[in-house]
């Protein structure tokens, strides 16, 4: 449709007569709590409502007004000015990924993710490169949380250019209510017709069938309260979507039709590692004390101070990832990075997206955070034990290379190494395990019955590789059955990418 | 004792032989990792692990070394530079608080609480006021946490200067571990006298039975490694201190011997409220909208960009805090206040000092935390309905103080409200809930029961007005049996409390 036609039921400024919004009211209000606490008790989902729309039109005390009409106890407001410091150093999706509510839970958002798509279309000069990296970060962003567990409602309130003048004039007139009017409201009679042309952009780029926009007339405040409160019933009251339908049109395919043979790719299946590489242990020695040796003075130096990592290890169990990964932090600062082992989710996490605890640990500027394990969990040991359904570990492929491409897109530098041993090699060491006192803690009956799908999980690797090996964040299959040849190895591949970036 | 004797033994840098060691590690690791498993399965109690000690001795090296020996999923190394711009609009202790481990896990904190002390200590000039600030903030603290299910092992990392000055210039001599020294580590054997007296001062201030420091000999690195282990195991076996007998000993009275009758204090017991103060509804309607403007225009004041707020809200159920709020928040904008409802803690909250959940919520500069209900729960409804044990809520009362005092000696304004009604209008309240549809929601039988024990209740808050009454943070009770009288007295208190730190 035209960008702006949608505009025209809320620019006939449609208000209500006061007894008849009084009836209403008490109606949906009754009802909005009802509805509350069906969700709170089902917790299945949470629910995101963003407020947005054109300035001075009252969207502040609709906030108010939705934590009056429901149960504020169960409502995080969580409202966003211009980034901080902080959130500037990281990708554009951070904070609002840190804030998501849990399931069962509703979080209002004012100043959303849409605040600098809107900027930049509302601009003189609107750059469209910009403007479609920000639409289609925003679009996948939204997908992978309504498929997720997450509902969104996105409202924007609107109103005709006369009615947004005579609401700031009204406001203005009187000394104890010109303080509601911000220095934007006065701009938007002036700028009418692009603020208007921006927001039908806006709405059209990022309308979907997952996270629809609804247009709240907000001329007459009973007509925007009423309208507000339906909205959200309706929301609350509608059956989670049927995801599975379009997630399984994602871009999965079986391993059969692999990419990864494809012109001079480096190998990237489990079969074709060569596992027989060998380092003596005094080369080893030497190695190693070098390799550290630059690492630990690449982290040191001035330029790294704007680098952040993000190092993944993934393999089967016993494949050396915890020694691998004490090898590199003996050369950091202990203050300048951060292991974060993956183990299960925790109930909170659990009520959350899965990329959620990966987002909450990323690392600033000077920093790297080091996984031992990730959200390849998801298409791993979620796939094969079937934690996850079919539906939600073929989508997973592309929201991982989405979330993969938000923080390198960011500057962060993502290595990812798998660990590749052979199931004899992984025998040996589950026995030496089970032999010393202080190690057989790492060996359980789990460990035993993973083993027993080493195949599938060897099929899941593989299509893994197949699927998210991308050129701005490519796979390091480490051929492991020697501990030393891996470690030396994982290390050279750190010390040059770093030197990489750090000469740009 | 003299500050610096303790560090003999450390000083005689003890060794110990390779085959001794080795024997010694094989077994310390089994057992730390059944200790840690033990302790996880209970749950009762996490363990701080404070790493310190003078520069050049290997610290980094011990945290990796306590991640290898014991399970590294259950522990978090917390490693903190130099605060970073966000936490320095923060109370000192804000960022350690933030990151409590949970009951059960382990937390090894590297540059912790003791930086600035133990600076501020070796400067040339050390003010003695800081210090003896820092000195008590910690203690406080620390005491806190101990008595709240945390227990804190400190570990101060020492040698001769001859053996410090050895190792440096030993690092330094191959290219390989040069990076290992830092421009501090050289500059300790220069000034090892000072360090070491600071080292000395700085225990024997900190130093109390229950978070004792052990000094641990590190010029061996074996030694350093058993001593550390040792220590750890020694506190994972410890059992709780029995802090119920200490706890009692605090400063709580029975509010017989009320100290809210000095001098010309204000009333601040429930029985001396004057409950039949009205306001007219169009002198409300006025009075309202004038503070309200006043309010809106402070807070968007330029001024206000460097001014914290913290108002606290408690009374009686049905008292009329929810609404209330509503008024304040009407003439904020959304994006710099926060409405915390305090319901019942979550398990992530249960597990961690009741006050963590409330170091979360603290507002920045230029923000406003409104809690609706707060930390004294612990001395309401946790002493009334026997949530916490007399020992915990005796004590609770000073330790509201301390934190309270944290909060305003970093620049928070604290506002403390208890909105006060009679027992008859509790229940026409509720009445009048249980008939609205839309209000229905807001009285369970909770409420009901809870109103049977209206005098325990009336009790608690006295014993409260007269022991956390303090100048930083006075109370104000608020005659609420007329809203209208309350909503304006509320803001009128906010309004003049802000003036005058404006205006400072």
């Amino acid at each position: 449709m035209p960008d702006t036609l949608r505009f025209a039921d809320a620019e006939s400024d449609p208000s209500i007569p006061k007894d008849e919004a009084k009836a209403q009211e008490a109606e949906l209000r009754a009802a909005l709590l009802k509805a509350q606490y069906d969700r709170l008790a089902k917790a299945d989902r949470s629910l995101l409502i963003v407020v947005a729309g054109i300035d001075g039109v009252g969207k502040g005390g609709t906030v108010n007004l939705i934590n009056e009409w429901m149960d504020a106890r169960h409502i995080r407001t969580m409202a966003f000015g211009p980034p901080s410091d902080e959130a500037q150093q990281y990708p554009f999706l951070w904070r609002y990924w840190r804030q998501l509510p849990a399931k069962g839970r509703t979080g209002i958002v004012f100043g959303s993710w849409y605040a600098p798509l809107f900027d930049a279309l509302a601009s003189k000069n609107p750059k469209r490169g910009k403007i479609e990296r920000l639409a289609s970060s925003i679009c996948d962003f939204e997908t992978l949380l309504v498929r997720d567990g997450v509902q969104i409602l996105k409202l924007w309130y609107h109103l005709s250019r006369d009615a947004q003048k005579e609401r700031t004039a009204m406001l203005l007139s009187d000394p104890e209510t010109s303080w509601m009017v911000r220095p934007e409201d006065r701009l938007v009679a002036k700028n009418f017709k692009r603020v208007r042309r921006a927001a039908g952009t806006m709405l059209n780029l990022t309308d979907s069938s997952l996270a629809p926009w609804h247009v709240i007339p907000s001329a007459d405040e009973r007509m925007r309260a009423i309208a507000t409160g339906d909205s959200i019933l309706q929301a609350l009251h509608d059956p989670p979507h049927k995801v599975s339908a379009l997630a399984a049109t994602g871009p999965w395919r079986p391993s059969s039709e692999s990419a990864s043979q494809e012109g001079g790719r480096r190998l990237r299946r489990l079969t074709q590692v060569d596992y027989s590489v060998k380092l003596a242990e005094n080369e080893y020695d030497d190695q190693l004390a070098h390799l550290r040796g630059r690492l630990a003075r690449q982290v040191r130096s001035k330029a790294f101070e704007k680098l952040p990592v993000v190092l993944v290890f993934e393999g089967h169990d016993a494949a050396g990832k915890g020694s691998t990964i004490r090898r590199i932090t003996h050369a950091l600062d202990a203050r300048q990075f951060r292991a974060v082992p993956v183990s299960a989710p925790s109930p909170e996490e659990l009520a959350r997206p899965y990329l959620w605890r990966f987002w909450r640990e990323l690392p600033a500027p000077g920093e790297l955070t080091i996984f031992d394990r990730s959200w390849y969990g998801r298409v791993l040991v979620e796939r094969v034990e079937r934690f996850a359904r079919p539906a939600e570990w073929r989508r997973a492929y592309q929201e991982i290379n989405q979330f993969e491409r938000q923080l390198t897109d960011s500057g962060i530098l993502v290595l990812k190494f798998w660990l590749a041993i052979t199931k004899d090699v992984q025998l040996e060491r589950f026995r030496d395990r089970e032999r010393s006192p202080f190690k057989s803690f790492k060996i359980t009956p789990e460990d035993w019955r993973n083993r027993e799908k080493w195949a599938a999980y060897t099929v899941a690797a593989n299509d893994m590789f197949d699927l998210t090996d991308t050129s701005y964040a490519p796979w390091h299959v480490v051929s492991s059955n020697d501990k030393r040849h891996a470690r030396v190895y994982v290390l050279e591949q750190i010390v040059k990418a770093i030197d990489t970036r750090l000469a740009q």
